[in-house]
């Protein structure tokens, strides 16, 4: 029988494959089949580090949960003959981004600093980090890397060749991610600045979101707008999203993962200040949906539920660096300003000819920015950094003087720069050397089909748009 | 260019708006850049407070996390002309309720109690209210307060405007939750009854269900059927959800949140009475589902789905006054009957012309009351109230005397009075001014273009029914 | 009005049944008010306690909701015609577990062993089993063997009786997963098997998904393929899903409670092991997607979404057993092995006129049983069998000797053995009595009519097919 036949070319082929991991095995097992590690087996004896373990692996639980937040948010704002591409990338980058980091990433970023550049041990977590509180760390870093890497997802939708999201994907997590983040959380030279107390970003709004989103930018500039994104006079023409229900759904899930991307950043439950933290993100997120409902019915008379999500992620993408270090209050006025700005950036970028689908630059990269920035602002001078033997973060309109905010500044500078040129150059060069954009026909037939060879909905009759 | 035009002007007002909120800031810091604070630091070196802080938090997390479940189930169970405006009201609620409750709310309810009637500090949550214990207070307290607020958008559905869905939303955050958990949770006069040990309600089967519940039916009523509800006998037709993959989904998001809403209302992990919460939770959610699918079989001889999907909500509702205080097998029999009131409720309100399109009503509301009555009944006498020196509750089938029955059957008839009095004068007064249902054209082309602009599935082909 | 009296009658019938659960309450009312019990209050001063509650509570809720993980996968794989009828089964078959594994499952699992091959006590969780610890396991195992019993439901979908599907999960429930689960976790006899250190499965690959698999693999065999599977030369043909987008949301969800499914096994958080286990958990579901996805590439020139969301959950359940017993690359070896093997299998199966919609007999049958094998191969000696106290588990590539993998190739056979038979006895009685199949007519129309009287998405123009 035919199938009989496939399945034994099958068969022998992965056992080819098989093979080749044997001999993988075996060399790793010739190298040693004793574990030379620090302290992998994790006894403890007192609940003071067991409740930290708890704490930041459930943060951490909630942060990965962000990966299908960021992919029904994506799938829900583009069309329906793109949905098995974007599910199939949003999988990917965090199949991608959980195994380049464990192989290199964490080497790269939190491995024995060298000269604040980068760390140069911990690779595939070997030797003495085989150890339970590098594993811990290693699983935190791991989570947030995944994010910086689908937020690109977003500014490149729906057009780009599915080979090149997963070469682009390695590099964000082998390279853009694990180096920036050495630098400003790895004990690099941004965190050390002789501003302030350094450049300060409690949970990312930088290193995961801005660099994310500029990223993207670099991505949706190197590949042009979609077919029909603006008529012959170069008006930009709404592409409406095949699902709302499921963007909805993205954007409570993010929001409910947030709550452990933020939060969790204290990596110990024996800072009560996570209640503080808890909150703040809660507010913030409801200003900036706030203010970009409002804005949009001002303009629009309709209450666009488009800028109502991005809002909501504005607010959480605004607040995320100064969101241990500032007041109630406060973060409703990050987050309302965030709303405002995701607003009026979605609007330049439409009128700059980027076409950006899900709004991913404006969300992610602009309120990024601003996040980082309301650091040198608003910090109430309660609390400190990650330790809490820490001197405690006091910004601008609480006395603290102008340190805190330039160091704030060079590092929104550094982020650009980094995030930017090294993305520019990645989507360039695979430009030049195999073409990252579909042809044409792929793109209005829509990418499920010639990529993936499924659609999504089969059982449903679509208008192809 | 145009576009450079449009945004120009956006920027304009944009700024205008932010100098608003940058006067209020300066203002503000004007009053004092000092923070007049309680411990907004919160460091300490005691696992026992960590491990309370991490509970609960992470319990609150869950409890948010029923905000999409709630949307997912009543965007689910009404058209899809509709589930634009479902979701919107949905994110809104939660928006309002948290920015409601951190502004006024939270200090009408917890605040230094006033006769026994309303707290009367912690506006804002500046001074004194700037501490750890209270932030982590006023979060649980939010979450709990947008779960009322949200579980009144499913009797209204399909027909009320947007605008009386954000005021209703600001009411019942500023007003009927937070006055009435002062009254059962807050130290106010119906925890203090001279019945049993006070007015009970482990984790709100009044406070919040019932009470959302029956604000829901006064809009019910207010608004009055959906065009095609009732034919021209009065006969009550199907007008079958949209979505019943989306709908399960909510329910199961539902239920997976509950398992922070019950257990965590101990605000303790001190209790390790959170293992019986839990399994409690568990069995009378399945037999709710099971009563109400079996009862519905034996009526059509079809395993309806709507009734299971209700039935599991109802069982849920049930369980949460009692969950705490009653054994596994109790719990069954609570759930069993909860899926069978669901029943016949959903069936009396069809008949008397009353249309709750979700079955809001009967699930939160009937199922609620008769949360807060089992109290009174199975009670067991092995588990004190929110704190381990407190008295057992017992209710009569163990011995406690009709003491606490009484009590529970005073804040029966409380909840109801307080809830739908205020709900119906709150809808009856916004009506009189600008009428709180959409145009016949509207209702009929369903809300989301009219009130939004886009509908929620624009590249599948629908019926509109 | 024809309504009221309809209502009366229901009001009337309900009552009836209610009438029987007083009396069932007032028997056991009457065999005692008193509670004989051992600690169901659960009060304790120290953290210690407070967090392992918290860790096994969190992660038995995460577990939970790998319930709808499943569901939506189911869905999701299989067409818009049978998605009542799949919801409505993921939701009984958790209902079913809950209440018939509190009932007696509990008892024959863990209740006081007999011989090493039944519990005998813990019925109803009466008794000296209402304590807080018992309570906290029952719900443990409750969440895992409701997992076994949904895996099933992938194999039998989209032409099963609703009725068998409601009997046969509560013979899983009572007897399958108990009695098993009794030898490997309840001190029967697997577990003292006297090669190594007894058969070992740290979260389940045997004991919840291969077990769960082959019950599977007989309701397929006894079943027979859907219509259209098999053309007229018995030439296998793709039945595609009707929503890619759900299946995704689905393994996310997945992946993400199996986050509370491996690590949760702990059963303490006072084994920081715990991040070790979560880090090996990522590694292995993105091996095995990255292998599955990389074979049918290669052999299709398609990126097939449908083989990268089996290889997720291939991987997930290849790493279940050995998940705390080995290193971070080791778990990506197992990873790669099992994505592998689940695409093999699926052809397998389809080549053998075995017809599995979601390919659950593939994943968590095959899988299953690799993940057992791996944990006589790749354990590194560097962690104990659930207790600080127990000696470290060592595989054959660690110099452990055969005695290990001897006993986990024992407990391959037993479960297979096991779980098909039964699984398969059941189905044929079924069969036999009342015929499991639906008429032609019903598979060809879909089971939500016919079995639920509702379709899922009435709104839409669907194609049947």
């Amino acid at each position: 029988m035919d199938t009989s036949k496939t399945v034994l070319k099958i068969t022998r082929r992965v056992g080819l494959v098989l093979c080749i991991i044997c001999l993988l095995l075996i060399g790793r097992v010739a190298i040693g089949n004793t574990v030379l590690a620090n302290d992998p087996t994790g006894i403890t004896e007192t609940a003071d580090a067991a409740i930290d373990y708890v704490w930041v692996l459930i943060c951490a639980f909630l942060v990965m949960f962000m990966q299908p937040g960021f992919a029904m948010v994506g799938a829900g704002f583009t069309r329906a003959k793109n949905v098995v591409n974007f599910m199939t990338e949003s999988i990917m980058d965090f199949i991608i981004g959980s195994l380049t980091f464990f192989l290199v990433g964490y080497a790269i970023m939190m491995g024995t600093d060298w000269h604040g550049i980068i760390g140069i041990d911990g690779w595939l977590m070997l030797g003495k980090y085989y150890d339970v509180d590098q594993y811990l760390m290693m699983f935190w870093m791991l989570v947030f890397c995944a994010t910086a890497a689908t937020i690109v997802a977003g500014a490149v939708a729906e057009r780009l060749k599915f080979k090149a999201y997963l070469i682009y994907s390695i590099v964000v997590s082998a390279i853009i991610y694990p180096v920036f983040g050495h630098w400003v959380w790895g004990g690099g030279w941004l965190s050390n600045l002789p501003y302030g107390l350094g450049a300060l970003d409690f949970a990312g709004s930088g290193a995961v979101h801005a660099l994310g989103g500029f990223i993207g930018l670099a991505g949706a500039i190197v590949l042009g707008p979609r077919f029909g994104k603006y008529d012959k006079n170069g008006k930009p023409q709404a592409i409406p999203g095949h699902n709302i229900a499921l963007a909805a759904l993205g954007v409570f899930i993010l929001w409910f993962g947030w709550y452990g991307f933020n939060p969790g950043s204290t990596l110990s439950a024996h800072h009560l200040r996570i209640a503080v933290i808890a909150v703040n993100t809660t507010l913030a997120a409801s200003a900036g949906g706030l203010s970009a409902l409002l804005i949009s019915w001002w303009k629009t008379q309709k209450w666009d539920i488009g800028m109502l999500l991005n809002g909501v992620l504005a607010g959480l993408v605004g607040i995320t660096a100064a969101c241990a270090w500032v007041e109630g209050w406060a973060s409703i006025v990050i987050g309302l300003i965030a709303g405002a700005l995701m607003y009026v950036s979605v609007k330049f970028l439409d009128s700059k000819g980027i076409d950006d689908p899900v709004g991913a630059v404006s969300v992610h990269g602009a309120c990024g920015l601003w996040g980082l920035l309301s650091v040198g602002l608003f910090a109430d001078g309660t609390y400190g950094i990650y330790s809490i033997e820490a001197p405690y973060v006091t910004g601008l309109f609480y006395g603290g003087g102008p340190g805190q905010l330039l160091a704030q500044l060079i590092s929104i500078l550094v982020v650009v720069a980094w995030s930017f040129s090294i993305g520019f150059l990645t989507f360039k060069m695979m430009d030049r050397i195999f073409g990252i954009r579909v042809s044409p026909e792929e793109e209005l037939q829509g990418l499920d089909i010639p990529e993936h060879g499924t659609p999504a909905y089969p059982d449903f009759l679509t208008m192809l748009k």
